[in-house]
């Protein structure tokens, strides 16, 4: 007996051995997939709940391997300037005002969003993040979660460093909780706000616990021609000497990255997380994607922050980043529908370590899946519904989302998270700390 | 007394002189805007129908400029080839098997599709038009018609042509028809598709009947060298030498245009309709849209046919042109949202010659507006609505339509299509047309 049955779906396993099953069943027992295959009238009469998909699109729940959660209550407060204005003027004295609640406010919000636009699982970078690990456990997301450790300062201490300090309390506290839904990754923001003393303790703290970590890497020209400056090389070439690439490391951006940097890459098993939006709409740069898949490095997704974005639609992100392949090489059979996906579900599940559990429809793997309700002029008809899903779809089509088996969103309704309330922390809490100043 | 009094809401006006109203308040009479300013409590009891926003987003009612409506008939058919597989032996093939009932229930989901994702008008070359005014005449959007007319063999003859035929009867029979919102366009297919003759022929005919020409320019670079090889100049070149650039011109595409081809386009008050998505996907290239603003230039927008996109959200092609003028130009400030958002309104509306009809909230205007539903974590906190719009928005938020007055869809509801007759005739009268074959 199942404690949930899906059927009449259309299965988007993200299983190269069978990608697709057409109209099919999904049956889940104890948060895990015990059985998916075609349609099998008697298992309908088996399982406590059972759903009918009325020939709707399943597919993995999404994984959003780059993003600042808490930033969503700074969505739409500072565009179209350039990037030091908008970084030095704008956004990071906003941050600095930021509280733990609102801050808190901002994770609900995001959550919320994440949730109704398909997204299952994210990879944060961010301040107060244990704090942050108790609003997930509670909301039933699942997140990998880091504190970018900067060390600017000539008085940077590592023992009292509060980035630090969360790392420790991260692993301490919340890796491997809430049923594995929650993990501790190492993080330093990037090279360009560090130094090498920095990395190589946190290189040595990620390999003690066996920790992803998490860094921006090479996302600005400016970024880039600014350490090779510092340090004769590259971001990967100076972080690789220190011993950052021993561990599993997951680069956020990787626009301006080099030949040598992607030999690397692959060498290490690092994965890059793509955000084409954010990228975009800073002007940051267009990262290489298929030049990166090509050498077999692991390309996952990323929306980055709301103030880059402005929105946490993966969607949006894996139909960019085909359209930016495609168009970047003029070549239209570049990174096609399939592969576009994988970045938000198999890559992502590897970059997050993660591969084992989820990312793919499978006996055995975390039921973590999300339904799109095709009952919509946008998606019809449907000739392929990996198509549908990538080029025709939106985040907004997402009407079932599930993880380890819980349904956590149905048809705009949430069932973790009062949405009434989180709206009105936003601007009782959040909003006032950034705007009349 | 007005016919609809819309209250509480945040209005983007899309006029310069005030375009954000912030608690506002719109009055229409007899379709048209006959109020709009702040909300004035007295005339709340002054309608016969009064709409209460909530703080959503009204805005004017997108323009697509340039689309092949029926295509949704061929959404997701085939992806991810190269040009000339995808174009002659995929989509050419599989729209010379399309009736007029096939293309005539892809142009109802179309309208259906367009209306929910919030856009009232339309330009439209394919060929039935003269069918397709009936359906849009019933349905109440708003559109431009045209055949594109092609002239591929020796033994073309303007006067029993098809297209040349279905361009009289649209003049004949629908332009200026259902009050306004249909107007007949002449069509070109493009330079490649045609001779000096038919353009010449073509021209005089807009003249006489002061239409706007639409017409596929500079799309591909294969499409602007072998024009060049053709006959010693780009495709605006030539145009201009037979005429066509004396009548308002909209032009679709404009990826290689030159410097020339744009001063060209300048001193012609012609519009340039970016299709960023069609583009990208296509591997056609990327239109250099600041540098034709810089000039002047009117560019507006356009989804082109669902079978490059593959969907009709104008909100999509905003960001994405937002996005790309930033990104291509690696300056972030370029194009920014109230800009981005010009492009589907305004620039559209001149597009189309229905600048003094529509693209802006303004007493005298008709009343074409949509109403974006902000009480979804997307979209809040919100600190000024036109960022809302433009970079955390999509089609799907879109939560009521009205055109001239008349409320055509409303939170998930359509007025004047039958949604569950248009699946139906899409699954029996057009795709057992395209596949198996």
């Amino acid at each position: 007996m199942f404690d949930t049955l899906i059927r009449n779906a259309r299965i988007i396993t993200m299983d190269d051995a069978a990608p697709i099953i057409d109209m099919g069943c999904i049956g889940i027992k104890n948060g895990k997939i015990a059985f998916i295959g075609k349609d099998e009238p008697p298992m309908v009469y088996n399982a406590a709940d059972i759903i009918d998909a009325r020939g709707n699109i399943i597919l993995p729940g999404l994984i959003n391997t780059h993003c600042h959660a808490a930033m969503s209550v700074l969505r739409g407060y500072a565009d179209d300037y350039n990037l030091n204005t908008w970084l030095f003027d704008k956004i990071f004295p906003a941050e600095g005002r930021l509280t733990e609640a609102a801050v808190l406010s901002g994770v609900r919000l995001s959550a919320a969003e994440m949730l109704a636009s398909g997204t299952t699982s994210f990879s944060d970078m961010y301040f107060f993040e244990p704090s942050a690990a108790r609003v997930i456990e509670e909301i039933g997301i699942r997140a990998s979660l880091g504190n970018g450790v900067t060390a600017l300062s000539d008085d940077f201490d590592f023992d009292t460093d509060r980035g630090v300090w969360e790392t420790f309390e991260l692993i301490r506290d919340w890796h491997g909780a809430a049923n594995g839904r929650i993990r501790a990754d190492v993080s330093i923001h990037g090279e360009y706000t560090s130094r090498p003393d920095v990395w190589e303790k946190l290189a040595s703290l990620a390999s003690k616990h066996e920790l992803v970590t998490q860094i921006h890497v090479s996302e600005t020209q400016g970024e880039q021609l600014g350490c090779i400056e510092r340090h004769g090389m590259t971001p990967v070439q100076i972080l690789d000497k220190y011993g950052v690439f021993e561990n599993r490391v997951l680069a956020a951006h990787g626009c301006w990255l080099t030949d040598e940097d992607m030999d690397i890459l692959a060498k290490r098993g690092a994965s890059v997380a793509h955000n084409p939006v954010s990228n975009l709409k800073l002007a940051s740069g267009i990262a290489r994607v298929s030049e990166l898949l090509k050498r077999d490095i692991n390309v996952s997704i990323g929306t980055d922050g709301c103030a880059s974005n402005n929105n946490l639609d993966l969607f949006e992100e894996i139909k960019l980043a085909s359209l930016l392949a495609k168009g970047s090489s003029l070549d239209p059979t570049s990174l096609p529908a399939y592969d576009a996906l994988k970045l938000a579900t198999v890559n992502g599940a590897y970059a997050q370590g993660r591969e084992d559990e989820i990312g793919m429809l499978k006996v055995g793997y975390d039921s973590d899946l999300i339904m799109l309700d095709v009952h919509n002029p946008r998606l019809q008809p449907i000739y392929d519904p990996i198509s549908a899903a990538v080029y025709a779809a939106n985040g907004s089509d997402v009407c079932l989302t599930m993880v380890q088996g819980r349904i956590l969103y149905k048809n705009g309704e949430w069932f973790s998270i009062d949405i009434e309330r989180a709206f009105h922390d936003i601007y009782n809490v959040a909003v006032p700390l950034i705007i009349n100043r």
